[in-house]
C-alpha cells in the first residue's frame, strides 16, 4: 500500500490526498508533526533529505518529495493529467507558479497566523500579502472566461493551486475582489471524490 | 523558430538557453531588461501575466512561462528527460526544490549583490545565505557517491541546479565546504554543447 507522511494542516499535504480520495486509492497516513520537528529527525532526513512533508512512499520502498512532483506521478496516465505534450507543459507551468509565486506569499502568511501562531514583523506582512494578492490577481486574469487552469479539464494544476487558495482567508487573505477564482473554488468542491483539507 | 524572452543574467533564462545549445536548436532570442520594467509592459503580461522572463514562443505562437517547465517541454522525447515514470518524476521533484528551497535564497542573493546592487537589510542577507547553505548541503549529500541528481545521467534536473549554483559565489556563496557539488559542477562543464551564462 502507499504510504504518506504528512502534516495535516499542509496545503501541500492536502494536494496529494486530494488526488488519492478522486483516484480512490487507499494509502497508508504517517502523521509527522512540524511544529515538533519531526521533519528533521535523521530517520526522517533519510527518506527526504529536504526535511519536508508530503514523502509518498512507493510499495517498493522508493520515495517521492515535494508535493507537485508526487502529484504529477499519480496523475500519470489519468484523466487529471493530461497526455498531451504541451498540455502537460502548461499543467507544470502552474505547478511552479504555485510554488514560487503563490505558496511563499499565501502559504506562508497563513502558516505564521493559523498554524504556528507566530510574531510577524509588520513589515514582512505586508510584503508578503501585497505578493499573495499579486498571485491571486494572475489566477482571476487566467480564470475570468475559463472554467479550469489548463486543457478546459480539471487537472492537477487546479488541485496543486486549490490547496492554499481555498484557505487563503485564514492568513488574511480576502478574495473579495476576485470572483472569478471564487467560482473556481466552488467548482472544484464539487468535483467528486472532493474531501476537505482536514476531513 | 522558437522564440525565448530573456534577460541573460538570468539563471532561470540560462537553463533553457543552455538546453536548446545541448539539443543543438536555433531560436531568436528577444531580450527583456527586468532593471527597467520590460517584463511589466502590456505587451509583455499578455505573454506571461506573471511579468517573469523566460517564455518560449513556439512556432504557432503558443507561449510557456517558468523555467523548469519549459525544460521539461523542450527536454521530452529526448536524452536530457527519462521516459520512465518515476525517474520523470524525480526529476520533478529536484527542480521543485530548485524553485522552492535554492532559488529564493542562492539566486536572490545574487541578484541583490550582483544583477540589481540593491542595498540589502542584513538580516534578510543573513537568514537568505543560511537557507542557500542548506540547499547546498541537501545537494552536496545527494551527491556524495553519485555522478547525477536522476538516473545515473545528466538531465535537465543537472541543468535547473547547475544553472544557480555555478554562479552562487557572485551572491557570497562559498562552495569550498561542498567538494561533491563542486566535482559535479565540473562534470556539467564537460557536457558536450555546454555554453557559459552570458556567453
Amino acid at each position: 500500500m502507499l504510504r504518506l507522511y504528512d502534516f495535516l494542516p499542509s496545503g501541500n499535504g492536502y494536494k496529494v490526498r486530494l488526488l488519492l480520495s478522486h483516484l480512490g486509492v487507499r494509502f497508508e497516513l504517517v502523521e509527522r508533526d512540524i511544529l515538533r520537528g519531526e521533519t528533521r529527525t535523521p530517520e526522517f532526513l533519510a527518506i527526504n533529505p529536504n526535511g519536508r512533508i508530503p514523502v509518498l512512499r512507493l510499495e517498493d520502498g522508493r520515495h517521492l518529495a515535494e508535493s507537485d512532483a508526487i502529484l504529477f506521478y499519480l496523475a500519470d496516465g489519468t484523466r487529471f493529467l493530461p497526455a498531451e505534450r504541451f498540455a502537460r507543459a502548461e499543467v507544470l507551468q502552474w505547478m511552479f507558479f504555485e510554488q514560487y509565486s503563490h505558496e511563499p506569499y499565501i502559504a506562508v502568511v497563513r502558516a505564521w497566523l493559523h498554524v504556528f501562531g507566530t510574531t510577524v514583523d509588520p513589515g514582512q506582512l505586508r510584503e508578503r500579502r501585497e505578493r499573495g494578492h499579486q498571485a491571486l490577481g494572475v489566477m482571476e486574469r487566467h480564470l475570468t472566461g475559463r472554467a479550469w487552469f489548463v486543457a478546459d479539464r480539471y487537472t492537477i494544476a487546479d488541485i496543486a493551486l486549490y490547496a492554499y487558495t481555498h484557505v487563503a482567508d485564514e492568513g488574511g487573505f480576502n478574495l473579495a475582489g476576485f470572483p472569478a477564482v471564487r467560482a473556481w473554488i466552488g467548482r472544484v468542491r464539487r468535483q467528486p471524490g472532493h474531501v476537505a483539507i482536514t476531513a
